[in-house]
């Protein structure tokens, strides 16, 4: 640590709201002290300047960096079913960048800290060529037995999803010129791509109502949704018309010229959560969603013993089954 | 996550040795799942090429920059008296690192994992413009009462520090062709700068033995003391004459044209423990730290109350009150 980055440190200390209870000793120390819980649950994620955003008119914000940053962490946790606890930041601070706009950053972190309770817990701040951020999310869970894995799903499983699909690869296309919307559907897009909400109190309805296999779209259903089914050595055969289609993926994938489930199902961002659950649970399910929040939840497949085939997702339309190939889904 | 960060992560995640018992689900779901103590003591660390490591002849390999990694984030723990359980590594993988190239850096970081029983339990792999680290480690402590901060010290106590200092300074200057040493020599200073020991027993057995303040000395005494003064509130008045100084140091300070305490008190990396006991509990100090391993105990200094001046750290020579100034300390 060099004096620069000392004083920064203690800037950004300063501007962070108090710590919850749980919370003995936060940043100023060699390390944090902690009230745990009977279970960890841990994640660690990265974002580094154009490779996961870019700061430039009409894309991101130093706000939306750290912003998004903290949301890709803690999903992870939303798709275990645990609410979260602490966060530990690592800034990675590019040449020039001053303290008032290393400041804009942690505000955007905090902005979304703030939204589900997480108190910043420790951090550190490192010189580094362009600017970066590493987050680590602690949650805390009552046994080892109730963070819901991708491994738990079964045969004859329904495969649901959170919310809506496509709008974040939408918004990436806009920023990247590539598409034109209206003003509305615009912002609706881009708030997506730039500030995506974690399914916080979602995933936790879920675990409680009988999810039990979860996983994150962060790198898009066709890709997440293949790592569920072979952690749970199941196909999973999901129906492309029964998507729920963002506002805006229609106009948008018209103009790409592709159909609106690549978009949907190949780009990612959306943050949303795909999920098994018995069938009996179905109705459980929906009202459990229902009650945490506005996200509500789609129906778009099931599980099917994987037979003599390796484990894999399958996406079907009216005219067969569809080899989906993933879209970039930078910003 | 692309395609290629996956197969790597795979790659690696086949690499770690198996997880300790504690970890009920590591690497391979949305976040890792771990058995907890009462309470949780963390610390997030970062390297990045050409910041903190080069990866030059000479200089350091990628192992090294692996192993260096953890041993800064391990030492904090060690300040703390806390033994480390878990570890989460962030990998930034610079443009065209092959699989074995990244293999490279986490044989580094699982040597030093090995040595102290730590298990890493969770990562992720992100494309970053240059070689880079975020280590994140976890230790458990059995109350909140029992990690040691910085802020404990009294007026009347005793500081020590561990093993010897300036040996990492000297090795970084050799890097730089600042200095030249006999063989023996210099590899040992080039094995202090490049794979730190972080003093996890001897901080354990100062937690017990009554130590009641302690930081680490990872930014060199200098700085490092200065936070442990600030913390407790104190003036901390060090002798320099009183410093243990590594092997190598004298011959390397004589050819940098300064006084050897300079490289031990200015340069820091030498991951050392500094820290402050009441003095009737010396004897047990000594003993319990003899018994930890070899590194041994020196008694530099002593804590004076504040009085009318801000709480600093004094260094003393023969020749009176002595300004420190920081030496660079890449390598």
């Amino acid at each position: 640590m060099h004096g620069g980055e000392l004083s920064l440190i203690e800037a950004l200390a300063r501007r962070l709201p108090p710590a919850g209870p749980r919370v003995v000793r936060g940043i100023g120390d060699d390390a944090a002290v902690v009230l745990a819980g009977p279970v960890s649950v841990t994640s660690v994620d990265a974002a580094v300047e154009n490779v996961h955003f870019r700061l430039a008119e009409g894309c991101a914000s130093r706000a939306d960096a750290g912003y998004k940053a903290l949301a890709s962490a803690l999903s992870d946790l939303a798709a275990m079913g645990v609410a979260a606890g602490e966060a530990y930041i690592v800034l990675g601070a590019s040449p020039g960048l001053s303290e008032a706009q290393a400041l804009e950053v942690i505000d955007g972190v905090c902005e979304l800290a703030g939204q589900f309770d997480v108190s910043v817990a420790g951090g550190d701040v490192v010189s580094s060529p362009v600017l970066s951020l590493c987050v680590t999310v602690v949650g805390w869970a009552d046994s080892a037995a109730s963070p819901v894995l991708r491994s738990g799903a079964a045969a004859g499983d329904l495969v649901g999803v959170t919310g809506a699909l496509g709008g974040a690869g939408a918004g990436l296309a806009l920023m990247d010129g590539r598409v034109r919307l209206e003003e509305e559907l615009a912002a609706h897009v881009l708030a997506r791509a730039r500030r995506p909400k974690p399914r916080m109190d979602e995933g936790i309805a879920l675990r409680r109502a009988g999810a039990r296999a979860m996983i994150d779209i962060s790198d898009g259903l066709a890709s997440d949704a293949a790592h569920l089914a072979r952690a749970s050595g199941l196909t999973l055969e999901i129906d492309l018309s029964l998507l729920p289609l963002d506002r805006g993926v229609v106009q948008a994938a018209a103009q790409l010229g592709v159909e609106p489930w690549r978009l949907a199902a190949g780009c990612g961002e959306d943050y949303e959560l795909c999920f098994c659950v018995a069938p009996a649970e179905r109705t459980k399910i929906e009202r459990s969603l229902a009650a945490a929040g506005g996200a509500g939840v789609r129906w778009i497949g099931e599980a099917l013993g994987a037979g003599e085939t390796e484990p894999e997702v399958r996406f079907r339309s009216e005219a067969g089954l569809v080899q989906m190939q993933g879209f970039e889904h930078r910003w």
